[in-house]
């Protein structure tokens, strides 16, 4: 689908999809750190497609399970209860990656 | 106020408080990285007290200006441009910060 | 300012204002639990202007603190973190209101 | 899921659903009203998962059609017409409770 | 559902319903107008039900490609990238009615 | 401050900024509609300043009152009641801007 945005021949779609992807890019920050701030954005934010999107590219990037669960945290005391239905599917994500990798 | 808040016997609100501040103690994450993790997710959900609280923890923790910057725009890119207003007044919090340190 | 947008001619508007003003009136429902309703849905959206009209309404409904700090304690488990400001700001009105009713 | 959050070791992931759990215990305010709070302010916050547990919880503490529908009606007065598909998802979620008491 | 809703009984909540439908009529501004204001202020607030409609009636109304992917830009940037699960499958949708549109 | 942020050296910032201003150009669409699109998103999201943005830009290109509040009834419906203390603001601003003109 993202192919079909990009061929819509909207030129700033496309600049926002680049800067989007370059947002995440080892700079100042490191890129673990970058994808955390991500991961947690979204989780606040609660859109699952983005929070998939940012446990997938964390495991990528080395963050271990305890790291994992006090950015969650963080995201769970910031936005609330109302953010425990994405928590779990963040936490199905995870273990999915995990398992994966073991396999 | 909080004093107030803690002083009208409700336990689960100072419980919740107590929380609050230990979610960004040290811990598998550097206090650096879960107050970047705060001050993110504070700008993309627009609350500008809870911004200036996070940039001067942050600036506690040692954040340098250019991986201020790319937090923020981390924040811009997730939340848009609903949040300029914010990031600006998140620069001029950062602003005010390094002109105490100077003076 | 209601005035002028009542009087602006647009009639949609006119009748939302009215359904706004209705929504709260005794039905199934106590008014006083309407106003709760209000308040916590406000706390939660996070509209300082929204909280402060449900804060004093609650108030003249009859809302005692302890059920005050209940209520706000629902809105900052279901909002989290976010909400502290406005919850602060709450706790504010209400003294103030109590203080108005003292003297 | 919910077992495997409180399992991976991260204390104040428990405590804060421990907090969650505690907020709609009958105290000052009894628990019938404690669970319209929850459900008016997940449905302004426009969560199906935490509706759906508000609605089943409003249904265990008695609470009648009428009531419930004006507490929909602050929700949807509250929050607007976005808010309209969660209100269609918890009239179905009642409607599911009532067949299933009546059978 | 719909007519379930209706038929609860609760006038105001039937109200809401008939100014949600008198929104988006032809006035001052073109109904074509209206339903792009609709599309991007759901956009914005991330409902996908919403944004489904408000596609089909853009293009019952009339509305081109390239004006579709310039509103949708708009609420990209202004909502970020959080927005974009929900642009994909806004397009999905569109592409859908150019379809049925075509057969 | 926009000037401090762009003198920050973080090009991609610079880069988002250039993106919004060319959001809002005549192209498919017509600036007046884009404008439009920019002042509802605001309204919906409750962001005053980019509201005060909207207005200014709106009145700029010709939009007349009958115009303005339609727009703003179909934000009051999407948005609900929690937009109304912005609705105040904005029918402020609007005010404001056409004294200006007279003046």
């Amino acid at each position: 689908m993202n192919q079909k945005i990009l061929a819509s021949g909207n030129v700033q779609i496309q600049r926002f999809f680049n800067l989007d992807n370059r947002a995440y890019e080892q700079g100042a920050l490191p890129a673990k750190t970058k994808e955390l701030l991500g991961l947690v954005a979204s989780m606040v934010l609660r859109c699952d497609d983005c929070i998939t999107y940012h446990v997938v590219r964390c495991v990528e990037e080395g963050v271990a399970d305890p790291e994992f669960f006090e950015a969650f945290n963080v995201a769970l005391i910031v936005g609330g209860s109302i953010t425990i239905p994405h928590l779990r599917r963040a936490v199905e994500r995870l273990e999915e990656c995990r398992q994966t990798a073991a396999s």
